[in-house]
């Protein structure tokens, strides 16, 4: 898989924890640590998990996050790991047709020959985590509700960021924990002058594509190098050849002999979501409507988008990355589905919630305050599904590149109306370098033929909807009210698209500084489209607001009643992921796909060769690499039980979207691999946890030094970080 | 796989044998055994391989051919056991859409309610295998050559037949060995009279269907019953009531524990054909330019009827068996092809023929005998790839099925016209019974939509060829002499398909009687076409004939140095599977199909259970197994070791199409299961035997007596084998 975070962060709770159940089952936060002690030690890890709960000692100072993906510092000069695919953009952004360095990869042999990362690409460390539940909703009175209650809590969770985020250098964000219950203040250290150090070929970090994409055995060398720069002050900076090195306060040393079978390891990093606490209703509409909709939704824009853009055009190339990022959660969904339909992970969770049921109506005290919670959940969650095939086919059209734009810009006008402290999130100053590097990059993925010819598609299929899911804005403007026809449509498309000038940069980031009445004004055919839908729009807004407020009452009070439940039963609590800091713990293991089949732990330089296949995209390797790899050419780095050099290995731990790039670290806090996918058969586990299946995806750390020692000469990184041997 | 032999086979070389080199790879011929009867004991055999080599004595006796698949006796009363797949043309002959046997499956109470099988079926028992390689060749001067020599072969071998077969009651057939360098006459008791006993629903017998054909993890319940019956004195005859059980001199006991991990196995059967001698440019073309391109025909064939004959209609069900036959053979294609590849096979034959130039130069007596071998061969099989492109073509049109009904007819009126003993094998009498079955069976299998779209589909293609790959009588017929015109061809077959009597089978069976000149005087637009390529079709075959009867002298010559050469090294040498009788042994192993995996080597219930998905044609499940299952309803059948009944299981024997069905021994000579298919990393072994990935699948015995006891309700059937237990 890709596990960059995928889905926005929603900002929402960490309540204390009693002790781990299920081994290896869980994604820990720092202060919990002390609490499952006893496991962990019992696991094998021989650091004091104590020292590990606080951010500015080893080993937890040296965990970063890029936003979206994780790293870590591999020595005091400010190195940085994390996967190649976290690091791609900025091979991309360095490349061009006559220096590929995608394809070639890169080795800077000194500091001053290092490349600029991508625009926006930040190293974010967080310097503290406090739970300010109290400055969130302590003060709100508890008749407040519905949208009131939403913006009371977006309104303290802006106030405390704006206190947090007293210059640029810093990025302040409140997370929820367990829909709202707790809320946790995080300030990161945000350093701006970040530079690709080394990045291995493609055909080692993508090595297997698509294809090999969240699945075992695999072979990717899926990890790149940056380094942090920040001005002689120690703080961050814009660029300066002036600025120096970063100096963390940790670093990790670097294990050379990697891990064996049964070895204790840790992942720490920033998972992007889970939804391990959902009600039935939710597993059932997810996977029973959801996931197979926007599976077919994916598939239809993939097809239409190769239909349109042949193999090899330039507009091909434009779309490789909307291609792969739809086909990625295609597979992920398909392996969900089919998890969903072998399995019985509702008939689960209806027995657990006809228990938690059974355990509230046990005791009048607790029927008295949890008894209605389940029930009134569910009765919020069904109205929110009422529009959700109108609202799904929307969020897809809502893909296309000029109408995103568009609806963009206007909304910016408006909430630039309004003092900064009362903007909606995304729209405030602080949000502006993203928002006008998003509007920079539209034209690198933008071709006029595909994005009508993917509208075309979707609004013919929306057409098929019965009135209750459509929407009357929408239908007005492409003049749906009569009856649906295509050539109308077409030819509409085809001169907004010809007259529109929003596919020009210097015309949007204009549009960025335009008032309400300029957007009302202009002549710009999908101007004219984000005015036609912003009320419409904004009504439905209010409505998903006022859910969302209702919700945030609602999934607290059914939470309170789980964690109790559980830890009646003496089983542990974990916050679903959210993005921020977590500890999970697992050992190196293999596992049965199916039965008749065994995973084995570990994959070798062997079957890497085993897969290449001349000139293909996916699977080819150069020259160097297969030479070496015949010869056996495998210097220190040989593991004596598999006679060979690991390539990646399998390990029980407890990861998501987000967790790419983590450093994988041994009982001694010692790194010995990144993590960068799970197995096929555990993508279900974002929603249910299967110990039997449940495997994370390492590449290890002496495939990784073989490499910049016998392929790519980077023999400068490897003298610069601390290498021990077991 | 299917295991049914597929390629016809030519009669052909078995010399003497030195000794087995490589573990488990060999398909030894019964008089073999002797010689490698320390490497027998050494496995694990406990019997005299001496006793094995007797065709009249158990367990050879009962070893029988259903001609294409292999079978066996399970009991004195004439039950023989074969796989579901090898009886599937029987089960379709008695179901109905009332009546669907292949979806119920059937169980036959008591032996009068026993249904016919399919017309044609026979049960042919091995009575002896006599070599008679001098009344072949040994008669011949050795100035007789091309298509003389050829003409001699075929009138000795139809010489020798005739006298064997003294009656309808035996089946005789010359064989050859090593590409002609042997030659044994086989006669087989033929016994006409067989009844379908019991077959398993299609959901165990074709569990997995096309998805799992081929590919381990399998869980397939592969196997059928037929009883053979003669007349009262014991001879074969026509079906009649009066008929009674045959008595075979040998039954099989069955052993109700099944096998073990590394426990010894053999399978006797008759595999159908191997390439283990190719020489270095036959593996060349055939990998590739013949697979390749056949599979290509096939994925064009199969979109050509998809097209045509929508899912669900008629056309589509009389194509449902075209269509497998056809996907089969792509996958098995496609895997040749991706092991070819990703293989060294070539430069390992090229490095062996190298070495056996070598060896013969090294030597002036070798050299005077063999040194020209291999050119002389090479140059011989140079020239029959000279116009290869249009025969690929020509014989994939050929599979249409009015044009292959024209011309067989009317090739049989030429050939009725001779004393039978000269005619062209396959247009004697004693084919004339599966002629006209064949005949018969036309209709089941046409539709004229289909058909005249893959003539069209092809026949475009095939005006692509330049001059040299093309048939100059059949551009004429269709107007192809001066450019293609789609068009008029699509005219011209509409009007053949719809004018032609040939799809109604009695116009089909008196044309069989009808004279040459019937066949000139015919205005049946197919018959004209049959006409109108006769005599270049002669000229062809006649020039096939030549080079074959060049062949028959250059391959012995060569595969006598080889044997030489191998002899000369202490190498074993066995001959290509001709579709004779043959022993291979082994052990139940797993392996590995890539790095980072182990195929463990047995399937149990359980994964049989988690592959099901209700209402899908290949993995749904009658919900009484399902239940059985989920209540681990296992009574006797239960493997300790496992925790559950095992369902199919891998072994290293060596087979090949022609196999299915083979009953796998123990080494007491139990019945331990049937062979059915070979794993899909071991497809290539028709040419290249890996000891690392070759393995057979089998399906167990504790799985099929499960399924007759706790499923299908089969006691009777259960009551007359002898059960033994280990």
């Amino acid at each position: 898989m890709k596990l960059n975070r995928v889905l926005k962060v929603v900002p929402a709770l960490s309540l204390l924890i009693c002790n781990v159940a299920q081994a290896n089952e869980g994604m820990w936060q720092p202060h919990q640590l002390e609490d499952i002690s006893s496991k962990l030690k019992q696991a094998g890890l021989k650091l004091d998990p104590a020292d590990m709960a606080n951010l500015n000692q080893f080993p937890m100072n040296a965990i970063i996050s890029l936003g979206g993906c994780t790293a870590s510092f591999l020595s005091d000069q400010g190195l940085v790991v994390t996967n190649h695919h976290c690091a791609y953009g900025s091979i991309q952004y360095n490349s061009s047709e006559e220096n590929n360095l995608i394809e070639k990869g890169f080795v800077a042999p000194q500091k001053d020959a290092e490349l600029p990362a991508a625009p926006g690409s930040r190293v974010y460390v967080t310097e503290s985590l406090t739970n300010v539940t109290d400055k969130i909703t302590g003060s709100i009175d508890a008749s407040v509700a519905g949208e009131a209650f939403y913006n009371k809590i977006e309104n303290n969770q802006k106030k405390l960021v704006a206190e947090c985020e007293t210059s640029q250098d810093y990025r302040c964000e409140v997370y929820s924990y367990h829909g709202g219950a707790e809320y946790f203040l995080i300030k990161q250290l945000a350093i701006r002058d970040v530079r690709l150090v080394y990045a291995p070929s493609a055909s080692i970090g993508k090595f297997g594509g698509d294809t090999d994409n969240w699945m075992w055995p695999r072979h990717t060398g899926d990890w790149a190098f940056y380094r942090a720069y920040v001005n002689k002050d120690g703080k961050p900076a814009d660029y300066s050849k002036d600025n120096v090195p970063f100096e963390p306060d940790a670093f990790l040393k670097v294990n050379a002999s990697g891990v064996a079978k049964d070895d204790y390891v840790m992942v720490l990093g920033y998972p992007g979501r889970t939804n391990r606490y959902r009600t039935a209703l939710e597993v059932e509409n997810q996977f029973t409507w959801v996931y197979p909709t926007a599976k077919q939704y994916r598939e239809q824009y993939i097809d239409v988008i190769k239909q349109n853009a042949p193999a090899g055009s330039d507009a091909r190339i434009k779309y490789e990355s909307t291609l792969a990022g739809l086909a990625n959660y295609a597979k992920n969904y398909g392996s969900m589905i089919q998890s969903y339909n072998q399995g019985d992970m509702l008939a689960r969770k209806q027995n657990e919630l006809e228990a938690l049921q059974a355990w509230i109506t046990s005791s009048d005290a607790r029927k008295a305050k949890y008894g209605e919670a389940l029930e009134d959940l569910n009765t919020l969650l069904e109205g929110g599904y009422e529009h959700q095939q109108r609202d799904l086919i929307m969020s897809y059209m809502a893909r296309t590149n000029m109408m995103s734009v568009a609806k963009r810009l206007y909304r910016l006008a408006h909430e630039k109306a309004k003092p900064d402290a009362e903007r909606k999130q995304g729209y405030q100053e602080r949000d502006m370098n993203r928002f006008s590097q998003g509007m920079k990059r539209v034209n690198r993925r933008y071709d006029p033929t595909v994005d009508k010819a993917v509208l075309a598609h979707f609004i013919e299929h929306y057409t098929s909807f019965p009135d209750s899911q459509r929407n009357t804005t929408f239908d007005a403007f492409f003049g749906l009210d009569n009856g649906y026809d295509a050539s109308a449509v077409k030819a509409q498309l085809d001169s907004m698209h010809s007259q529109t000038e929003l596919d020009n940069e210097a015309v949007r980031l204009a549009w960025m500084d335009k008032p309400v009445e300029a957007f009302k004004a202009s002549d710009d055919p999908y101007i004219q489209f984000a005015v036609s839908q912003y009320d419409y729009d904004k009504a439905l807004e209010k409505q998903e607001d006022k859910l969302s407020g209702e919700l945030l009452r609602a999934r607290p009070a059914f939470m309170e009643a789980m964690i109790a439940f559980k830890r009646s039963k003496g089983e542990p609590v974990y916050a679903d992921a959210n993005g921020s800091l977590r500890i999970t713990y697992g050992n190196v293991k293999g596992y049965s796909p199916q039965d008749g089949l065994e995973a084995k732990p570990f994959t070798t330089l062997e079957g890497m060769l085993a897969k290449y296949v001349e000139g293909d995209d996916e699977f080819d390797l150069p020259q160097k690499v297969r030479t070496a790899i015949a010869n056996q050419q495998y210097g220190d780095y040989v593991n004596p039980q598999l006679g060979s050099v690991p390539v990646n290995y399998l390990s029980t731990v407890d990861i998501t979207g987000g967790n790419s790039g983590s450093p994988t670290l041994n009982a001694k806090g010692e790194f010995v691999g990144l993590v960068f996918d799970t197995v096929y058969e555990a993508i279900i586990a974002d929603w249910d946890y299967d110990p039997k299946v449940n495997r994370a995806i390492h590449t290890s750390v002496p495939f990784m030094l073989w490499t910049m020692k016998h392929i790519d000469g980077a023999d400068n990184i490897l003298d610069e970080m601390t290498i021990v041997e077991k």
